[in-house]
């Protein structure tokens, strides 16, 4: 129960090296294809928020916020609210990890652009940040969450029970909020103290409306870092490293050397994964293979006698609800998700995940030909999955699926993510306002500011 | 990475345990001398949140505050701000630990008023709770500190590099205004699993100004998590027990009974030990000492040839620093504290801390005479010391200090804390506000709302 605040030396340490190069970070720095993953981040991320806007996630929270009110100095995706920095990184963070539709990272085990972009944007719109300094501000964060995550915590975090977008999340949003803010090297390290002292978020409330809140929270906490550490709070500017530290406190796999290993020359960013069905990520992986089976192979409905999956033994407790009767209990569901993508439904779409689809004879009919079967030579932590398929006429079809490789055509990436975005937004916002967000983001490093978010992004105005 | 929102029966653990036992207390319940030690809890949380107007911790956060703006439902004790109610937890509570001054429960090894009070007052003053429910969820929000803190998590949380009042504090805080908003059992078990999700605070921050800010997140995030709550957010209704639950991740001692023993007769709340000396509780016992030393015995400072100080080991980190040369590191000395009580100066204000006073030479020539020794007979988690001076004409007094036993006396503890409300209070708001203010809480059972508050505790109005 003591405090004491002595003068700390210079600090020299782990949480230094990592705040020194978020802080120093510059555009310049930033290779092509890193510049272009961040705009598909930044795209994809503007999707999946439009795509919640009628969550009852959403609703509660723009309650909430109007309740407690504040300056109207940033926008709430979707509903055009304008209210404080800190309730919009709130609530923009929250809304864009509820449908569990974002990107993920696994260098970081963890989604990058639910724990920045909305720590940032407010910001942003207030202070009237470049393109080029948003773009760089993102990859920041996302550096700081791979690197302070899967990196220096190890899985051994994650397998305790921490949610690492929530914990190493709010280092991350410290990051790209302290870029935005303009901290220096010293004043980001203080910011990474004030972080640590507000990290949490538990698997054990995964299933439940907490998970987005993690996202949210580490937005907003981060986000309250970073301006603190501005106003001259203090903190132990040695937080991670440290005796009773995060690391200290929080796993058994801590590896310094790998956080900084190739700092500033490798780019984590580079990891980024997006994703193209609306269901859980375990299920992406046989989806794929699915529709493999049907547009490469030629394989009808008709002709399929039965189906074996094999899957990494860990998805049978993520993924495999084995009669989903809800929309929600099929996206968890992996003999659901792959009858249809066996049948040539649409599963990019929210709408195919209803109780009509999980409950149509058709559907029904195809689930129940499919047998999941745990492989042990198949990686847990990879997105894999294995279709072996017998025909009515007893021959073999085998297609493997994998969706644990980042796409290295940053056009084709581009052009799948468009149309993502296009599919989730125009419902929400038109065709016309997405079209334009589309041009605004792909010019991002060209822009002045941020400003076209406020006019677009929004249902009306 | 899965959500799996399934329907979860009716919650019959630990959790919902804890949480029927919050959400059902009633002010018919409380002993009388519970409800006279809230009423001392609350005016000693507000003396030591008046005395810290001046801090610049409370400076930056009013300044951040304002730049996020707010509704103006709750009132920023001393400023006199009005702000949102999230906003005002956030300041009043980490202002009231601030000076660390603020009252020790032992049976949570945590600061129960700090985490309570500013969740509750913001939400009280808006809805115009009673005096009878002020203290019934002060009561409330203590128990359960105590019960999912030093009971259910152990020492061993602590040891392992938590801060107490920052996680258990959460639970504390969403159960204190969980009652102002009146949630049933139910909600109130969502609401400890919303508050899971964001219990923070590393040790490795003492020192700095996160350790008042674990207070204040504390209650800024237990009040969110019961506002949530009531708005119908979801949560792991077994978040205290569950596999990778919060027992799970952050102790090695989880004890479930002793956290459930004597619930709704044993009253935790019955452990408040106040502070009366404006430094580190761990040289109360020998400034307590020294003041019968100085008191009953009649030793004058010229008789005094040295002073052996014996206390428990632990002591040597927490406050022994030999040669204060700041206000601060006096509140760490244990020489200079003793030193101060044995020359009668005055221990319990705050202006005794100050670099005159620790580098007055008539105070280091008796601080000099001073030796401390870690005497292992003395056991740590009990604040106490021994005195064993020698007088120049060769006589030994000897005199044992103990500050771990509560008060028993409630209008001796009302008639001592009083003095030590006007002496901190009067200063910032003066002597008729002051004494208008001991008079309320004071009949804090009988008055209908906590409107006193806005017109009194601050300097204008």
């Amino acid at each position: 129960m003591a405090q004491i605040a002595f003068d700390q030396p210079e600090a020299k340490g782990l949480t230094a090296k990592l705040a020194n190069h978020a802080a120093d970070l510059s555009f310049d720095e930033l290779p092509d294809d890193i510049v272009s993953i961040a705009k598909c981040c930044f795209l994809d991320w503007l999707a999946v928020t439009l795509a919640a806007q009628d969550d009852p996630i959403t609703k509660m929270l723009i309650s909430e916020a109007k309740e407690q009110g504040g300056n109207r100095q940033a926008t709430i995706i979707g509903d055009g609210l304008k209210t404080s920095v800190a309730q919009a990184a709130l609530i923009n963070g929250t809304v864009s990890h509820a449908l569990d539709y974002d990107d993920v990272n696994l260098l970081m085990i963890g989604h990058p652009s639910v724990i920045t972009f909305a720590a940032m944007l407010g910001p942003a719109e207030r202070d009237g940040t470049s393109g080029r300094d948003f773009i760089t501000a993102f990859v920041t964060g996302t550096e700081i969450g791979c690197r302070i995550g899967k990196q220096l915590m190890g899985e051994s975090h994650y397998q305790k029970g921490w949610h690492m977008t929530g914990t190493a999340g709010t280092f991350a949003a410290a990051a790209a909020a302290g870029k935005i803010l303009g901290l220096d090297p010293d004043t980001m390290t203080v910011a990474f103290g004030i972080a640590a002292s507000q990290a949490a978020g538990l698997k054990a409330n995964f299933g439940t409306m907490c998970k987005p809140l993690h996202a949210g929270k580490a937005c907003q906490n981060g986000l309250f870092a970073a301006s603190m550490a501005k106003r001259g709070w203090t903190s132990n500017r040695e937080i991670l490293e440290c005796v009773q530290g995060f690391g200290d406190t929080q796993t058994n796999a801590f590896t310094p050397d790998l956080a900084t290993d190739g700092l500033g020359e490798r780019f984590l960013t580079r990891g980024m994964l997006f994703k193209y069905h609306a269901a859980c990520y375990g299920t992406h992986a046989a989806i794929e293979a699915a529709r493999v089976v049907r547009s490469t192979h030629g394989v009808t409905p008709d002709e399929i006698e039965n189906v074996e999956l094999h899957v990494p033994s860990g998805y049978f407790k993520m993924c495999n609800i084995r009669e989903p009767r809800t929309g929600l209990e099929g996206k968890f569901s992996l003999r659901f998700t792959t009858a249809m993508g066996l049948l040539g439904e649409d599963t990019s779409s929210m709408d195919s995940y209803s109780v009509e689809k999980c409950t149509h004879p058709a559907v029904i009919a195809m689930r129940d030909r499919i047998k999941v079967v745990a492989n042990d030579d198949l990686e847990n932590d990879h997105a894999v999955a294995d279709i072996i398929l017998t025909k009515k006429n007893g021959s073999v079809v085998r297609q493997s699926g994998a969706v644990y490789e980042p796409e290295t055509n940053q056009s084709r990436q581009w052009s799948r993510l468009t149309e993502k975005f296009n599919s989730l937004a125009t419902p929400v916002i038109g065709a016309d306002k997405a079209g334009q967000i589309v041009d605004n983001v792909g010019a991002l490093q060209s822009l002045d500011d941020l400003q076209f978010i406020s006019k677009l992004a929004v249902k009306e105005g």
